[in-house]
């Protein structure tokens, strides 16, 4: 009943030490050790600077990493098989975390000042967005040694060749990395293909984008734009069309929010044909219908929407909001398009997470040190659990999903 | 940098015994013998009743797990955590098996006969569907405890209680699960969140539903009729609205195949609003559009379709085809809907799977004894593995998704 090619160093081993194990109390029968990795998840810790590794099944904090640097606005990706997060520090460290042994086993600091980074479609490359030199740096995921360097520069008006802040970096199909230029007001894609990476540059895409999303099919790529109205949709199937303006009327008539207040793209909720995105400076929900995006819907809320998400079966959305309306979070029915539920999680709503087929929602209130698990069909509290200043809660089936 | 609160009792183990293990020559480091399991799945060998254990990111088999009774159609599903594969042996043998040892953790032979099975939304319950006697049984999916047992009795024509056998079962959110039942022409749905199971019948859905699907955000639940043209569809937002027949020209005017050779519904891709579909005895794929469940396109393909499954990013399909045609696997682009390559795995292919991001598809070969990995950009072929009539094909990640 199954010869363990599996595991023969430790098998062989453990046969040969079980008497001395067994005089010196040793209870390493290596089952117990072993964990699968598909119910786990990490909550970034900002002040602490530390990640808390949660078993979703269990609704509880496994253990802490800390040593990790500066975690204000960090993000996680993680590894193909689901047992490393790679983390994306706002002060330039690359961090890889063993969820399983809660051990940094890599940290590099690759730049001054990043926002985040994609793992490539095939596991292999790890890519982040530096603010600081700006561009984009790509390593390899397990050892995170360089693999390449692509400097985010353009011509500005007076003819001077420079860098520009990159945001929105998401991977794509075809193992290809996408991302904006802030100030070059530019989307670029790279294609890691080849011997080496091949860019494609579509310039003029409007005035400082600032965030973009890539659709769960991994088909079309949308950068939010500080500087104007309406987003720069490229379609991936075809980059060759170039770069077309949508949702011409979004931020219209509104006065710009500072940058950092803008609201999420990563947060939009993509539910069959409709997208459900928050409006800018306005206590909106808006919802866009993707064959052409008309807008077809708009649902009064309690404050600014910071992330609209999507319970993974689509019959909710749930919203937190900017500050100071930041100690609740809205469900809204995605069918009668009716907020049927206000919860309130605590201080400072920073995220929320669904579980993979969304049973529950996990959601950190930073002023409260607390996450809290909801059941999401009867809104009960399954747990509430212990965190200084979370923020940021990613769980591992991320790693099966594009742009995720 | 990180107390391990994860595994104390080994950690605490090692240190004690580390001096002596070190005398033994062990070398078990925890962290050598631990390893995610994101990128395992398993492949079902039918002829030994074995499945193989096998890693996506490496593309190698890494063990055998043999015992596991008749295996022929059978099926898998996977624990919450990703680690154990539940498999539904065609004997009626439930088994779990663990994918980090390679050894059956729980065995049961449940029924005389049964044709596969779901787990809970929330990964407690696992639901196997039987022939022989017909009917559900749950159990607990850690233990393989009974927890309930649902006979799939009706009232046949001369009025006497009988039983039916149970086909298409499926998880559906909120804790339920969906089946047909072949003689009764019933859908069924049983909600698992109360005391006791709660079962509500849709009657008179038509003749000998034979297999099932239900979509990827879980909405919708369609049944495939042996006796009759269209599918039923039950809509489980809406249970009360009861079940509606689509695509009624579905079969019309085909001599009936044998049911065994009736295409899998479980092949369906859903790709944006459309739905590709295996034609009943014709060698066409179908394309429909799920708003209104009219029919918008058919492409000849190379034999009478089984399995028609989307790449994740949905820019494929790819094919594979009932016998005498079995030897091949055709793929079509979803956009120009041209079949674009035909490719050659070996002789009686029944089952393709592709990696979760869709970079890679495994296709398995009964009769060539393989089982292929392709490149889905290049078409390269990336390994061939040697396997004893390989059938179905399951990745972990399916433990995410609704459904399958």
């Amino acid at each position: 009943m199954g010869k363990t090619r599996y595991l023969p160093p430790l098998r062989r081993s453990l046969a040969a030490v079980s008497l001395l194990a067994l005089l010196a109390g040793c209870q390493a029968t290596p089952s117990d050790a072993l964990h699968g990795t598909g119910d786990l998840g990490v909550v970034v810790e900002r002040a602490t600077g530390s990640l808390a590794v949660v078993d979703t099944s269990e609704r509880r904090i496994l253990e802490r990493v800390e040593g990790l640097g500066d975690l204000s606005h960090a993000s996680v990706k993680f590894s193909r098989d689901a047992r490393y997060a790679l983390v994306f520090g706002r002060d330039g460290g690359l961090t890889r975390v063993d969820l399983l042994t809660g051990e940094i086993t890599h940290r590099v600091m690759q730049s001054g000042n990043s926002i985040g980074g994609a793992i490539s479609q095939d596991g292999s490359l790890v890519a982040v967005a530096n603010y600081e030199p700006g561009g984009v740096r790509i390593f390899d995921s397990a050892t995170l040694a360089p693999v390449a360097d692509i400097p985010a520069t353009y011509r500005d008006e007076h003819g001077e060749t420079v860098r520009s802040k990159v945001v929105g970096l998401v991977d794509a199909p075809q193992n290809r990395f996408v991302f904006s230029l802030f100030e070059a007001g530019e989307i670029r894609m790279i294609d890691m293909n080849g011997e080496t990476p091949e860019v494609t540059r579509f310039p003029d895409i409007g005035d400082s984008p600032y965030d973009a999303l890539i659709g769960p099919d991994g088909r079309y790529y949308i950068a939010g734009l500080f500087g104007e109205d309406g987003l720069a949709l490229l379609d991936l199937w075809h980059p060759e069309a170039g770069v077309t303006r949508i949702l011409p009327d979004y931020g219209r008539g509104e006065a710009r929010l500072p940058v950092y207040k803008m609201p999420h793209l990563e947060g939009w909720a993509m539910a069959g044909d409709e997208a459900w995105l928050p409006a800018v400076g306005r206590h909106e929900v808006l919802v866009a219908d993707t064959d052409d995006w008309s807008l077809v819907g708009r649902i009064p809320v309690h404050g600014q929407p910071v992330f609209v998400m999507s319970r993974p079966d689509e019959r909710q959305v749930w919203v937190n909001f900017a500050h100071p309306d930041n100690d609740v979070v809205q469900v809204i029915d995605t069918e009668t398009r009716e907020v049927i539920r206000t919860l309130s999680p605590g201080e400072a709503v920073l995220h929320m997470e669904f579980t993979p087929k969304g049973e529950h929602a996990w959601v950190s209130a930073r002023d409260s040190d607390r996450i809290t698990v909801y059941d999401t069909r009867t809104f009960e509290v399954l747990a509430e659990l212990d965190s200084e200043s979370p923020s940021g809660i990613f769980f591992t089936d991320r790693a099966h999903r594009i742009g995720l």
